[in-house]
């Protein structure tokens, strides 16, 4: 018996799906050291082979790669349902806007982004890609929860609640960056707000930077029509060209939405590599337009999954976003093969890992890669019969069916518990959010 | 304290929202008796007013009316997940209608309907509209289980496992409807499956009798373009004009999904008192196009929402199809103003009450009303903060936060346990059919 491998961690589940195209393992075990995937076997060789200091059995779960919500602003759940329903400039001029003005400090982004990560953790998100004011609070958040994070070095050409200027919001992110350089779980992004908020030369100073700090630039790109004529009308070129002169359409390029794409706009991502982030919850909410899902993927663009934030979704939940994006995509391509299962769970995972250029430590179950997963237990009516294990996962399942969500081998929901959270005060003090914001 | 009401139940929660649109009471009392609602009051005067043979406290929950799924084929949870993403004709000829010709007999449905009952009680659901073959199986469940169902006596004019001749259909049909007269749970509706599978002779019948007996009629209209061009086709109009000319465009008609509509045929709809059933997920992913809602909610159409089949959705449950309904119908108009969460709401409620005939009785949360009713609990993060009540229904909460579903004021789901179901025997009976089917 000397001769067993001792691990961190194993876990058995009644299936275990490393990839959304690779098939399903049925009664496998993950050995997992150092918060890193060691190997994937059945049940009867893990024990012969391996001996776990922690030995988890999921019975009637399938254990799947975590899920990566590529666009967020966590701390905006505080705002969640406070302003619904009310057309574009209103809810932004009268609602949205005068209340980050108000209130978003670094204490309403350390609640908001704790209630956020106790959201995303139960519905099986392990990793989240975040755009909002004072990102060294959500950084510190996801350091002290364990969740995976790339925090976004917000920039906008305009006064806001965390600087003046452009020049300023890089200085400051820069030293966010910083502080993140040695978190094993947070990296960064550099996070221009939308081409209509940040000016030429501050584009070109977020280039430069960008290519040597070597990390993704995140941000709103064509999300409206509206946004087009702006830009026509002020630069004469539709936004997209207009980052392409300034150097920013590169593989480092998450471009969040994409409603408003000619067939050459296509083509020209794909040759680019450029990322497409789709959320498309938000941007029916929102009568944003929409995403020609069908039409990215067949141009094999890298397509990752994002939530928005809570004002205008209302919820991170990575498996409902997914579900909405299998579907609108047929009915948006007229045709019911379009964006199957599969493809779509892909770019919750995969998709978003490639985006963030964490596809080598993330995205799927695999040997080397950090040991990020969830269980998903689909003994419940809703999922049962279980004929097929990914269109279960996209058509059926919902978040609260998760009971276990590991980051990097350490669990951070146990059970159906979160175990860095104290939840009962993350959500007290959310709820005194309630009646401030008005 | 001899002047003390007796009554059987009391929920007492901490808010409780009688309908759509008339505003949150907070920490009020419903008091139930005889299965119907006798009285909404504040706690104090709850308690000093009546004596409940069983007090209910749910303390973080809001109390709502239970939903009305509009339109389903319970049995086809067997399917869920069964043949996805495939041509529509491939879907139906190669793998469905295969399928149930070899398999949707009695023990088929009863086992597929248990299963149905189980994920719409967990969900919320406290009334079903269903159409599918052997009727009598799924109306004996509803009467077995407790919950509230309009049971379709289905109609094709071709051979089904059910019957051979649309005669034969309404032959059994009829003796389904005897054997439900007498249950105060379950009510019938004749179930024509589409303009494209019954002949003229046969609706006319089915008309005259949903007069004689009062019932309504529910059938599948305008679902996609092809339906229309065969109509075009066959009868030189369209089928809701073909409809119309027999006598059964009359406010009985519960027309599902009305994908294809003309302005002039919205003005008609609402003209002659047509009910719409809207099932946009459905709708969406077999790539069938998009009801036109918004138009619908300002013509003043009733309007009802259905899950559809969990073949084509592929699950039963209610809050993710009203949240859809609400975002999809934003994104169709092209306004986020469009059919709000409360109107939304109202149409999963009342809309689907009022298409059934039921609307004296379900609907809302009023004294006379039976108390079909359901707490939902708000304290998980996903529905915290609470800005506003009836948006984080629609558009954050997940059916999972139901704790408690009561039909004429049975608990048939009971602080997370289902009452009337041995749900370990329904799933194992399910999952018997995986593997079996193909």
């Amino acid at each position: 018996m000397s001769d067993l491998i001792e691990t961190q961690l194993a876990v058995q589940a009644r299936w275990v799906l490393p990839s959304a195209t690779g098939g399903v393992l049925d009664r496998h075990v993950v050995l997992v050291d150092e918060g890193r995937i060691v190997d994937i076997v059945d049940a009867a060789t893990a024990r012969e082979r391996y001996r776990a200091r922690e030995w988890v059995d999921r019975p009637h779960h399938v254990l799947i790669p975590g899920l990566v919500n590529a666009h967020t602003h966590a701390a905006m759940t505080l705002m969640r349902g406070f302003a619904d329903d009310l057309p574009l400039m209103e809810w932004l001029n009268d609602h949205i806007w005068p209340a980050e003005k108000n209130h978003a400090d670094e204490i309403f982004v350390r609640a908001g982004t704790t209630l956020a990560v106790a959201e995303m953790l139960r519905g099986g998100v392990t990793c989240f890609n975040d755009m909002y004011f004072h990102p060294q609070a959500a950084a510190r958040v996801a350091m002290q929860t364990g969740i995976r994070a790339c925090i976004g070095m917000i920039v906008f050409d305009m006064p806001t609640h965390w600087a003046s200027t452009g020049a300023e919001c890089i200085e400051k992110g820069l030293r966010v960056h910083d502080e993140c350089r040695h978190a094993e779980n947070v990296t960064t992004a550099f996070a221009p707000h939308a081409p209509y908020t940040v000016e030429d030369a501050t584009f070109t100073r977020v280039r430069t930077l960008a290519d040597e700090l070597d990390v993704p630039v995140h941000m709103h790109v064509h999300e409206t029509a509206h946004e087009i004529e702006m830009s026509l009308d002020r630069y004469g070129v539709r936004p997209l060209e207009r980052l392409a002169s300034l150097g920013l359409a590169t593989p480092r390029l998450m471009a969040v939405h994409m409603t408003q794409l000619m067939d050459e706009e296509i083509r020209f991502c794909a040759a680019e590599g450029i990322n497409v982030v789709h959320c498309p919850e938000s941007n029916m909410k929102l009568a944003s337009g929409f995403c020609p899902l069908a039409a990215l993927v067949e141009a094999e663009i890298n397509v990752a999954i994002g939530t928005d934030g809570a004002a205008s979704n209302n919820d991170l939940d990575m498996f409902g976003e997914t579900r909405t994006a299998a579907l609108l995509a047929k009915g948006v391509a007229g045709s019911p093969t379009a964006v199957p299962a599969h493809t779509a769970f892909e770019m919750a995972t995969m998709g978003g890992a490639r985006a963030l250029g964490l596809d080598a430590d993330i995205g799927t179950l695999e040997p080397g890669k950090y040991a990020d997963m969830v269980a998903v237990d689909l003994s419940a009516p809703r999922t049962t019969p279980v004929h097929d294990i990914v269109t279960q996962l996209v058509y059926s399942t919902e978040a609260g069916q998760v009971s276990d969500t590991w980051v990097a081998g350490k669990a951070l929901l146990k059970s159906g518990s979160l175990t860095t959270i104290d939840e009962d005060a993350a959500l007290s003090e959310a709820a005194k959010w309630r009646g401030v914001l008005a």
